[in-house]
């Protein structure tokens, strides 16, 4: 099969390193473009970038040379790891100019037109993407992947939507590596906790509400459900723990809500894309699990575990979730974003 | 002052030292008895105990023989610290000779004729001193004070309680001091999150009712609030944080709860009882406070610090809890308990 | 080709999990027998076992029905992960009914017809197994592997033993899980360092000048080079790191020594043993490497890294070794081990 | 007795409020000038500075205004905790124009002219402040303290100086604290191990000799004996632990040195300085300490704490050091080195 070329726009910070890792033997997929600030422009991926990743830098990336992050010349496809400080402009630069924007940050996510996407869980919002080029007179397209808090609770509650949630209440504990690099001082997370990360909740409670949401028409109808985030950060390398309490329209077994979960399977495990896991959701029986350090790796990062599903004495029930935030909740979210969209035609033609 | 000489049941464990610990300077109560185990007894108490706290043992105590765990020349106050495995027997011995059994373990907690007592949210629940030494035939008593985690809860919640509280739902990110020695693993614990803690969640929401609760006639009448907790341990040494949602009868003002909290004072204050705080909560306004490395030594470990009191798109409001939980949470409760008994004469006359 | 079946003595604690793990999916040897403790006897593996490691037990064994550590019908091979309190019989009995004893245990490792092998290092000590069975009478044998932190060591020093290596002094921070499950204590460690492993300096001092020996007609003359070895425990999950300072009898150039260390390639490598590493040494030359987090799971952690060769201000050169404790310093070491003895047709005829 | 204002170059940084937190409730000395850069002057102490120690700010503080760090009106003395980048030309600036410069800082620590102190090891080195203003012509002075893993490793050996040392192996395990703020990413050091601290190693081998070396007639003869140092970071909060190697002139018996050091006691001692630890070395007997979590706090931070003096296999002795890096390695050793200077008349006539 012909590799398609794809370009990584803020391929020298640490989400771009995540991507450069997360695409390494993808076999449709390949790093053939770097954008990054103008200060990197013009020099070899390995010179530009400080890996900071486990490892040492993929050999097969070290020596492409870096671009600005202009249009000209990068492929159709590019994923975006920039920084919210500059995505906004460059996305739409690359959208209008015709590319396959499929960006991991959190500027267009909650646009009226832009699918925010969990493949598994709302494959049918990518509807919108004609949408958005009727609007915007685009011959490209922007599509974004949620933030690394929200992937872990909708693939969990993905499953569970068919019962009629009504109110959730969550609380993350979430891993240093969310927070970039240098990120989280160690002066504050060593043996800590930290009870607030900048606008986590905000968006946790958002996005939820329109991945959950329905198609209908042209636009995005939110799931009419209440969600409350409590967002913390602790002392874990990778994977966010998060305890949920959820309430439905009626009470449902909770037999019936963990086959849900188990048995879940949606339209990337029917078409077998790649990055798609054989299980999206795996119910742990064990009575202290999910944990971060022992579960995180294991399917490549893009699984949600859930575990403890109980009866909650306020709400129905209560469950934990756990999964990888810089796979499922960033780079490998993006890809397979990617793999869907390609799926359905929406580039590569 | 003549000083109250008083005993420890299981001295020797984690629980007894942090006893030893926290009575050093203590102004009335003077450790003047050690009871441990039989392979202890008989052993100087420097013999029989390896230290695991901070710094090395107080000089004060090295030297005292530890004895069995029977009434005999025990002190009319005993303080137990006694494994669950072994409370119930030898605290009722106590109680029936006539001690004042003043106890950090479990045991008898939820029994309807003994107080389970945070000193500036129920002390009133004195008044079932009477009722259990009529009942049982006592000269002694037994006081209990709650788990580490309900203890950070109940002080929170106390100042919230003429609001009408209604609802909660709590997670915890509890301190691996919490469990006692050797406890927690360090290969299941580092850099990792673990949710769940055997009956932690269940003790957490019937004491927190039962405290909250109000003394009627001769029993107390649980608070009917719903209370669900998610109990979890993270890499912290001291210090048991926890977020809350509250759902009140009706909705309060955000400004008169941090007024409640911060004016909250009660018998313990106005009595001047020595391990009394000048505040039993102290509401933080910084956007990432309180955390437990931070702020948990803090007013010697004895006040509950809140932060981040905000709207819940759930419930009412949510807000951040933190307390020592092995000075608050185990035995600077009990020896405040141990205060507040004494200044109301039910010991010591 | 025909598959070797194994046998894993002490098959249900954590090191006999980690045999059980590194042979996933060897070409060669095939888990067909555990035995254990009485206890355990007659439970299916997965009954018997408590499964620590990251993810969960493999499916392959999880039905294997565990036996008494007898001889009786166990494989020809088998890896010993005992305990210390009970190897040295067992093994004993083993290796006189005929077995090959390949024994991650410390009980023999000192006797002085016991091979202590490092099999890129002194893969001739093997020439004592003939020894071993004339003077035991043994149809089997034993061969064992080094402790964790001497194998980091003994690696590293390895390429350097032909400048003529006079003395050595060297710290350890050693990983926790060096010390099985429960192994240290969380209150132990978290956020600490301990200055002090039992036995583990002695351990370390000698088998390193036994590792570094040559094989004399009968038997090994250690190697005549004082080793002085401080043993630290830190809070890092897995890869001991050890800085060293070494004196040659003359002091060689820098980059030779650098050289030596890269170039390193032995009887593993030519014979392209399934668990020998590419390089047995890589040297990073990056000025903060290696460290655990990043480097440990590389090359299958078979593989021991250094970094920061430079001179020493007081010996000839100082640098920093990591290596994997649980693989290469455990099963990865055992497993090596029996390949090299494979095919030198020590069993399996 | 009056109090003695005194001023802090450096004070919205770290080591700036570390030097608020020591100097908390000093008998002599009395916070009224606080310098920083332009940036924050003109402002309360409170603005313009983010509190990064445990707990809150002082509220003695918080009122000051900060000015700009010129020689104008601040106090005589002057503590500097500048970063090295500003402090060369400042420190100058306040002692030509008559200041007692008490600095933290590195700059002039190698100087010839200026006293590199550990009170209780060479306060003769006070010697060369009359030599340092002949020389510059300065109605004013500076002296330094050494970096914080250097005074650990020097107030260990001082009291081993009359034994004849003659080479000195240490490698240091470092916490994250000694780094300032933001200092080391989590993402580098959570669960991790860095063998690598910039300029650390050549820092401690040189300062170590000329401590430890002697005043003769107008500078300091440093000490003839080799240092190599291995530096690392490790993930504690507080506290350098070191191991370390000793060969003296001629080998002395082990208990001897642990004599000496238990019953070391120097000038701060004798005039009962505030700062000054009653035992400046304590010599811990347990195997397994000191242990920077549990010890580090003891004697308000003041002493060395020194255990598991062993013989060596290479050199003649080894064991184990710790110390508070940011008291005594840091603004404590600042605090007392003024209060040794003002004993001996040096400032406040």
């Amino acid at each position: 099969m012909k590799m398609i070329p794809v370009g990584i726009l803020g391929a020298t910070g640490m989400v771009g390193q995540h991507f450069v890792k997360f695409l390494q033997g993808h076999p449709q997929f390949e790093i053939a473009w770097m954008g990054a600030s103008d200060r990197s422009a013009g020099k070899h991926y390995s010179e530009a970038t400080s890996w900071r990743l486990d490892g040492v830098m993929p050999l097969s990336v070290a020596g492409l040379v870096v671009e600005e992050c202009k249009p000209g010349n990068a492929p159709e496809l590019v994923f975006s790891a920039m920084d919210a400080s500059v995505a906004t402009e460059i996305e739409r630069e690359f959208a209008e100019a015709g590319h396959a924007v499929v960006s991991n940050s959190r500027n267009h996510r909650m646009e009226l037109d832009v699918p925010l996407l969990v493949p598994e869980v709302n494959p049918d919002h990518l509807k919108l993407i004609p949408v958005q080029r009727k609007l915007r007179g685009w011959k490209g397209q922007i599509a974004t992947n949620p933030n690394c808090s929200t992937v872990v609770l909708t693939l969990a509650l993905g499953p569970l939507k068919p019962f009629g949630i009504k109110r959730v209440i969550v609380t993350t504990m979430q891993a240093i590596s969310g927070a970039g690099y240098p990120g989280v001082a160690s002066m504050d997370i060593n043996a800590n906790v930290i009870p607030f990360i900048g606008n986590e909740e905000e968006k946790m409670q958002q996005e939820t509400q329109k991945i959950l949401g329905d198609f209908a028409d042209d636009h995005i109808a939110p799931l009419e459900a209440g969600v409350s985030a409590h967002c913390n950060r602790v002392p874990v390398v990778d994977g966010h723990t998060e305890t949920v309490s959820v309430e439905f329209t009626t009470k449902p077994q909770a037999a019936d809500l963990i086959h849900a979960m188990q048995s879940f399977s949606s339209v990337p495990q029917q078409r077998k894309l790649h990055s798609a896991p054989a299980h999206p959701v795996i119910y742990m029986s064990e009575k202290d699990r999910p944990q971060p350090r022992r579960d995180v790796e294991r399917e490549r990062g893009q699984t949600v575990f859930v575990g403890r599903l109980r009866e909650c004495a306020v709400f129905h029930y209560k469950f934990v979730a756990l999964g990888h935030n810089t796979i499922r909740g960033a780079a490998g979210a993006a890809v397979l974003n990617a793999e869907l969209m390609l799926s359905e035609g929406l580039f590569g033609q």
